[in-house]
């Protein structure tokens, strides 16, 4: 397109741009008038992307951080003939494909957007794919809005694109002056932006986001920028062109009053078509070689932490898939992530104390087809599970495992006890919650991770725990395991991960007494074997004690009772598990006064089999 | 103190750390070793903290955002004089009050750390709160381990400090170039630290954190400066003083080896006494005079959004009490916090688009005692799920709203539905879960959660709900309302918010078909009122339908489960929840695609009643 037709696009998106959420009756017509022209140019002239070839690899990236700028970003698909406008005009409504705010549903659009602050992040990790796995010289190209800027993530991936000298990424950010209810903190003041950005790392080019030829500039040199990423900081107007609401507070995520009018004062429609460049590169991603290894197995009896065995059998998995990638937070020691990064150091990603740039990079990762494993103590999770949460809407694929779960850490204390994390992930969209007991079975499931998709979490468990599973005991996603059983099981034991062996153990202090126990293994919280349970649960009475390592809430017991919940034998089931904070001291120690040790479990069970409930 | 002393004092708490830790068999001598000299000198002639009276409101503050150098918390308390040495070495055993890492159940410790970049956002709270609510000029020192510098959350506290001007901050970061596995980003680069910092809007001063002279000065001119807080970069070695690990990787939380060496190496066991300066001040805290005002109501039949309710009642709260406070993350026109703004603005605290900092925030508020409602879209609230997490631990009294909950938000689509956000705070130790569907009750429990100790957590709705309860309802924490009830009832439907409405319009369709269907507003999913939903499910045939806007997991219908799991009679229970991604669409075209509406609800409970479970 020629140099002189800019202007009349970026006006041609911002008239789609309020006809879109005219139509809808709801959007955000004015944030997206603010950046029309930084994307007029963009794809006018410096985007690579080849339209009739959504998936070819060499393809540039763009990501609408500002997701609430939709009405913009669908515009942009319509001028690049992604979109028609019948469709455009579909904006927000039922069955749609242009949502409210982006999902990947469309040519383009890599991620969900919306929450704030992800999309730089995820760029930064589409980028770090490009420069350390794929290896093709792509571009990623990362629209920000102003009021993001203050959430910490984003300040989290400018200096890991620093670090990582990611001169791939381009951050445009569109400093409209405004946020939803008035002013920034820092208004038009593109200095303190760009002196931070600086102070990053990052090269920072200042200017008038309403000057077509400025921002021509600007873009060329971002890419003539070697060695470090490039913001660009552009000093823009929210609802630039219609005087009615241009830079005016009070506008935000509203249909202009008079959409008619606005069009007319923005030049009319208009209907220009863009033919974006395609990428001069033809290459293809790098493939990783991969030598084969066999998952480590562990002899029964031997006490092997199930967090040892996670990180044992992620390398073996990464010497079976190429595609395999390693991410951890600063804690690959604790995690035993830092295996992997011994035999593949090329696919380990160290994200530094940085939960949510971690999560962030693995969507960005997963968004080129790599297979992310993302560790780091299951309580500090709790740091990133809002782009956990944009990541089911991403449908992206990651697995994710925590380690340190409960009080069974011990000395610690509660700040890194996980006790929540369970149902964290198991209220999650597309996610599967494992949590296993032994090293041969974490194994397993370690390796069944690779091929789910959706988010799937492994809880793993700080000390050592007897193996009880044979190397050839099969597990499967969706699976529960009988440990123990009679023909004469008064009461059924469900634990998992830790609680399991405990347990164990209360069964042993059961047939003392003479009560026989039916012990279940329910590795798998989500989905659950609710057929496996509700067996188990008739062939022992009716009686079911569960005991988690979790708060009463949201984990274990509460995915059991959901089991039986409109079965025709719904038990008894009373329900173990942490209920007052704990504090520091021994793991078995901290077990017993949480009331989730073998002693506390055979007691309940004794209450339950003799006729009452345990107090 | 004799500043020829400080060197000594050091060396004690370096000495009283390695001991601390030898006798726990665990602990963080190395990372309490490289920050000893930093906190001797604070303490022998800086801080102001009247040790016989640890609740004068002029007390300095000091935090140890790196939570993990609990030892040097501990050492620093004994050479205080707060603990005697026998104490010191109870050190993370089962019992003690020294834990693995601090709570505040010691004078001077005012949170819980331990969780990474957490100390300095709560410090900038604490300090916000001496300069804006209680207006005495205490000073707040936060010491800030550099690992956790990468955390996001540690730019926010840097940003808004800075815009607010808080002079009376002091952030101590202490460089000591190791992290848990290996070196951190930036190594001993202090002046990208201090680059950042400056570019932020603080002073900064780079020191070499073991020349107590340096320290001494950077203090003065910390103090000295006004307008803006100021940040000590100080260059340290980890494992200061013993050869063994002095700036060693592979060392960290661990106790050392050879402690009896690494004494000797120190100079020896010491037990220096430092009297800490009292406060200079001895004003009293600013007290908001008040007007009184009426709670809100609202006539029966009008439509109300719940949102709207909670931001007039949270306005009357504030009139009818001095110290209640409110905060919001640029959402305020949304969640109508904003109306509290009009009223009191000296109360209300814009925290622009950062939650994580909004949380901390509140926390720093409630450690001076005043009670802070925190305000933002439901969903949003996964970005502070940490903070809420460590505030749990921390025992903060802390009132959360999250509005525009679940599907029935409409065309904004899924990145603004909150459809987890009763799971995670229903899995949050000391927390309550309330989700009121009316305007006057709302009202009502808005005021409810002003009085309530722990994390009180209420759910808005965005769209008008007609309301059902009169103004002279009474609704408590804990409580559940039988909306609608005969002698003949067959069914229950639990319903709360949005649902309740659709629960109640079932209703009607149901007795249409002959079918009588008692309906109970269970507003109080935590705590739950496990004796009114068993009576009211006794009266129904035991047959119940809950119905929830929100994940299948760690909602409601989990909630009236575990009031059923160990009871005698344990109803049939069909749960309707959100199962498949929603999209964009109007409110209730989602709410009937999600098959929570009254379609969906009465469907289920006819097929319940004809003794079937639906499909």
């Amino acid at each position: 397109m020629d140099a002189s037709q800019w202007g009349a696009l970026g006006e041609q998106l911002r008239v789609d741009s309020v006809r879109a959420s005219a139509a809808a009756g709801s959007g955000h017509p004015t944030s997206s008038m603010s950046a029309a022209d930084l994307i007029a140019v963009l794809i006018a002239e410096h985007l690579r992307f080849d339209v009739d070839k959504p998936d070819d690899p060499n393809n540039d990236h763009v990501i609408f951080s500002k997701g609430h700028a939709s009405p913009l970003e669908y515009s942009m698909l319509k001028a690049m003939g992604v979109l028609d406008d019948a469709e455009l005009l579909t904006f927000r409504k039922f069955g749609s494909r242009l949502q409210g705010h982006p999902i990947p549903n469309l040519p383009m659009v890599d991620v969900a957007t919306g929450s704030l602050g992800q999309g730089l992040p995820i760029g930064v990790g589409v980028a770090l794919t490009g420069q350390r796995l794929d290896r093709l010289p792509y571009r990623v190209w990362v629209l920000c809005g102003d009021s993001e800027l203050a959430e910490g993530s984003i300040w989290e991936a400018f200096e890991h694109a620093a670090y990582a000298g990611l001169d791939n990424l381009v951050a445009i950010l569109d400093i409209n002056r405004l946020g939803q209810r008035g002013e920034t903190m820092h208004g038009w003041n593109l200095r303190n932006y760009a002196g931070r950005v600086e102070a990053n790392g990052w090269h920072a080019i200042e200017i008038d986001g309403h000057d077509v030829e400025a921002i021509d500039r600007a873009y060329a040199e971002a890419e003539a920028t070697s060695g470090k990423p490039t913001a660009i900081i552009a000093k823009t107007v929210k609802g630039k062109g219609v005087a009615a609401v241009e830079n005016k507070n009070g506008f935000h995520g509203k249909p202009l009053d008079d959409p008619e009018a606005a069009i007319a004062e923005l030049g009319g429609e208009r209907d220009l078509h863009v033919d974006v460049a395609k990428p001069e590169s033809h290459g293809t991603p790098h493939v990783f070689e991969t030598s084969g290894a066999a998952l480590p197995t562990y002899d029964l009896g031997d006490k092997v932490a199930t967090r040892k065995a996670y990180g044992d059998a992620l390398t073996a998995v990464g010497a079976n898939h190429g595609d395999v990638v390693a991410l951890d937070g600063e804690v690959g020691n604790s995690t035993y992530a830092e295996l992997f990064s011994d035999t593949h150091p090329d696919r380990y990603f160290e994200m530094f104390i940085a939960e949510q740039q971690m999560i962030a990079t693995a969507v960005g990762m997963q968004v080129r087809g790599w297979k992310p494993y993302a560790s780091t103590f299951a309580a500090f999770l709790a740091r990133s599970a809002d782009f956990t949460r944009m990541a089911a809407i991403s449908r992206a694929d990651l697995r994710v495992s925590g380690s340190h779960a409960g009080v069974s850490i011990g000395e610690d204390g509660p700040s890194q006890m996980a006790l929540e994390d369970l149902a964290y992930f198991r209220a999650l969209h597309s996610s599967a919650v494992l949590y296993p007991c032994d090293g041969n079975q974490t194994a397993q499931l370690t390796e069944a991770m690779a091929d789910r998709d959706g988010i799937t979490y492994i809880r793993t468990t700080r000390g050592g725990t007897p193996v009880i599973y044979g190397p050839d005991d099969r597990f499967e996603i969706g699976g529960s395991r009988v440990v123990r059983a009679s023909d004469e099981d008064e009461v059924l034991l469900v634990g998992a991960g830790i609680t399991l062996h405990e347990a164990l153990q209360a069964a042993d202090a059961l047939a003392d007494d003479g009560i026989r126990a039916r012990v279940v293994d329910c590795y798998s919280l989500k989905p659950i074997d609710t057929d496996g349970l509700r067996e188990a649960a008739a062939a022992a009475g009716d009686r079911v004690v569960t005991v988690e390592d979790h708060w009463p809430e949201g984990g274990l017991g509460d995915a059991v009772l959901g089991a039986f919940a409109d079965a025709d034998d719904r038990p008894r089931v009373v329900k173990l598990a942490v209920r007052d904070m704990p504090g520091s001291g021994k793991p078995d120690e901290l077990l017993h006064a949480a009331g989730i040790d073998a002693d506390a479990i055979a007691s309940a069970a004794r209450a339950l089999v003799r006729g009452g409930v345990p107090v």
